[in-house]
C-alpha cells in the first residue's frame, strides 16, 4: 500500500479511536448531570400539570407553543443587523442556529448563499493569516535586530509561540468583554468565544440575544462581529501556520516525483549545518507528511496520476540565509544522512 | 502595497459585500415569515394565559420550566452513541447545539478535545480527499485508455465535474435517507445534509432526535455516523480539489523567490505545447494567487522574512507526460508569453 494511503489509514484509526475515547469521557462526565436535570424537569411538570390540571395533550400543546416562541424571545432576528449575524453564521460555519430560515426560499437562498460564501471566507481568512503571521515574523526579525542579534532568524518555534499568545489573547479579550456585556461568567464567556472561534457554534451561549439587544445597542453589535471576524482571523493566521502546512504537504508523500540530485544534497547538507535554528519539535512532520521514496527513472514518470500534478522542488535559494529555519528546513535535515540515493518527493497539487 | 496584501484587502472587501448583500437578501425573505410568526404565537400564548389564567411571571415560569425540558424529548442524549454523536459534532465542527456540555467539566473537557480534535480530524479529511482524488483521476485515466483515447491525461475540469457530482449524489442519497428516517420532506432531508455537511449545523433539523432512535435503532445510528464521516470526506476531495489550492498557493503571490531560467522556459514552453487539456477557465487563479514578479538577485534574498520560508520550484518533470494538465499547469502557460524575462515566484511555506 502506498504511505499517503497507509497515512490516510492511520488518520481515520486515530480519529476513531479519539470518538471513542471522547464518547467514553463526554458520558462519564454529563449522563449523570443529564439524569439529574431530567428527573428535575419530571418532577416540575408534574407538579405543573397538577397544578393548571393539564391533560397530556395540552402539556404537549403549550410546549409546541413555547418552543416556537423561543426565537421570538430575543426580539426580532431578521432585522438588517440580524440578517448580517446570519449571514455571519453562515459563512464562518459557525452556525449557532438561534436563528436559521423558516421559508423555503430562505432555506434554497441559504445554501447557493453558503457554496460560495464559505469557500470564499476560507480563502480570505487564510489570506489574512498569511499576512499576519509574515507580519509578526518581519516585527520580531526587526525588534531581534534592534535588540542587537546577531541572529534574527525567526524560528518556527517562536511563531507557533506568538501565534498560540494570540489565540489565547482573543479568546481572554472576548472572555472579558462578552462576560461584562452578556452578564455570563467568565468562564462560560470563554466558553463561547472558544466554541464561536473554532466554528463549533452550538448555539447554547449566543451574544445579542438578550432582549433587543440586536436592535438597540449598536456599539455592542458593531463590536461582536467585528470580534467574531477578527477572532476567525487570528485562528486563521494560526491554523495557516501549524495546520495548513499538514493538509499542503499531505499531498507530497507519494510515489517522488521530485528528484533531487546528489549536487543539491550536498548543498543542502551545507546550508543545513548553517542553519542555527532547526526546530526537534517539527520532526513529527516526517510521520504524517513526507515520505521519502527512491526513484531510478529521471526526468520522466509512468505513473498517469503524476501527469496531472504538478511538483516543487525545494530550492535551495530558500536557504541562502544563515538564519534560516523552517518546519520544512527541519525536514531536509533528515535527508542528509542517508546521501548516496536519488529521493524524489511529490506534490500533487 | 505588496501583491498579497491587496488580495487580502481585495478578499475583505468582496467578504464584506457578499455579507451585506446576503443580509439585505435574508432580511427580505425572512422578516415578514417572522413577523407573522410572532403574531401568530403571541396570539396563542395571549389565548393559553386567558384559558389557564397564568400570570406574567407563571408564564415565564412554564416557559423555562419547558426550555429546559426540551434537551430529554429526544430521549437520553448522553448514552454513549449520543457522546459518539456529540463528539462527533464538535471534531467535525458541525456543533448543531441539540446536546451541549451542562457541566463545568464537560465543558473544559470539550474546549480540550476540540484543539487536538478539529485539526487531526480536518487534516484526516483532506488526506482522506486527496486519496479519494487519486483514486478517481486514476480510473478516469484508466477508463479512456480501455475506450482508446490516445489522449488520457484527465484534466482539471473533469476532476471537478466528477467532484460535483460526487458531492451532488451524497447530499441526494443523505436527502432520500434522511426523509425516509426522519418522515422529513425531500426537500428538508437535502437541506439538513447541507448544513451538516458544510458543517454549519443550525441544529433545526437534526438526525437521530425523534424520541429514542439515538438508543433504540442501532442501524439507523450506525448509519447517520458513517454518512456525516463519509460525506465530510467527500466534500473535502472536492475542497481539496477546489479550494485547498487557493490556500496553498494563496502564499505564493510575493516577492518571488522561484527563480526559473530561460533553459527552464523553454522546455516548459514545449511541454506546454504538447498539453492538449490545459484549462482555461482556470486562469482566474492568477487574479488570487499568482503574482509573477522579476528579480535580478541570484540565489540569495534581503527580504528577512524570506529566510524563513521553503520555496519549491515547480518542477518540470511533472510535464513530461504529454497529456498532462493541472490549474497550475495551465498558469505555466501564462509565463510562456515572456519568456526574455527571469521569473520569480515564492512559497511562504
Amino acid at each position: 500500500m502506498k504511505a499517503p494511503s497507509v497515512r490516510a489509514l492511520v488518520l481515520v484509526l486515530c480519529v476513531l479511536v479519539y470518538l471513542l475515547a471522547g464518547a467514553a469521557v463526554f458520558e462519564a462526565l454529563e449522563a449523570e448531570s443529564e439524569r439529574s436535570g431530567r428527573r428535575e424537569v419530571e418532577r416540575r411538570a408534574a407538579e405543573m400539570k397538577q397544578k393548571y390540571g393539564f391533560t397530556d395533550a395540552e402539556y404537549h400543546r403549550l410546549e409546541k407553543l413555547l418552543l416556537l416562541a423561543k426565537p421570538h424571545r430575543a426580539g426580532r432576528q431578521w432585522t438588517f443587523a440580524g440578517s448580517f449575524y446570519f449571514a455571519v453564521t453562515v459563512i464562518t460555519t459557525i452556525g449557532y442556529g438561534h436563528s436559521s430560515p423558516r421559508t423555503d426560499a430562505g432555506k434554497v437562498f441559504c445554501m447557493f448563499y453558503a457554496v460560495l460564501g464559505i469557500p470564499l471566507t476560507l480563502v480570505m481568512f487564510q489570506s489574512i493569516g498569511e499576512r499576519m503571521n509574515t507580519f509578526v515574523r518581519y516585527l520580531m526579525h526587526r525588534s531581534g535586530r534592534c535588540i542587537g542579534l546577531r541572529r534574527t532568524g525567526v524560528s518556527m518555534g517562536n511563531m507557533v509561540s506568538v501565534g498560540f499568545l494570540f489565540c489565547l489573547s482573543t479568546l481572554c479579550v472576548g472572555a472579558a468583554a462578552f462576560s461584562h456585556f452578556e452578564g455570563w461568567s467568565f468562564f462560560h464567556a470563554c466558553y463561547y468565544c472558544f466554541i464561536t472561534l473554532t466554528t463549533i457554534g452550538f448555539g447554547d451561549f449566543v451574544a445579542l440575544q438578550k432582549k433587543e439587544d440586536l436592535e438597540k445597542k449598536v456599539p455592542y453589535v458593531a463590536f461582536t462581529f467585528t470580534y467574531i471576524l477578527v477572532g476567525l482571523s487570528v485562528i486563521g493566521a494560526f491554523l495557516n501556520l501549524v495546520v495548513l502546512r499538514f493538509l499542503t504537504v499531505s499531498s507530497e508523500g507519494e510515489d517522488g516525483n521530485e528528484r533531487m540530485t546528489q549536487g543539491d544534497l550536498h548543498r543542502r547538507s551545507h546550508m543545513a549545518s548553517n542553519m542555527s535554528t532547526v526546530e526537534n519539535g517539527h520532526s513529527t512532520f516526517s510521520l504524517f507528511s513526507l515520505t521519502m521514496s527512491e526513484s531510478v527513472d529521471h526526468g520522466c514518470h509512468l505513473n498517469p496520476v503524476f501527469y496531472n500534478s504538478v511538483s516543487y522542488r525545494v530550492d535551495e535559494a530558500s536557504y541562502c540565509g544563515s538564519g534560516g529555519s523552517s518546519a520544512l528546513g527541519s525536514l531536509n535535515g533528515l535527508l542528509i544522512p542517508d546521501m548516496n540515493r536519488s529521493f524524489t518527493r511529490r506534490r500533487s497539487v
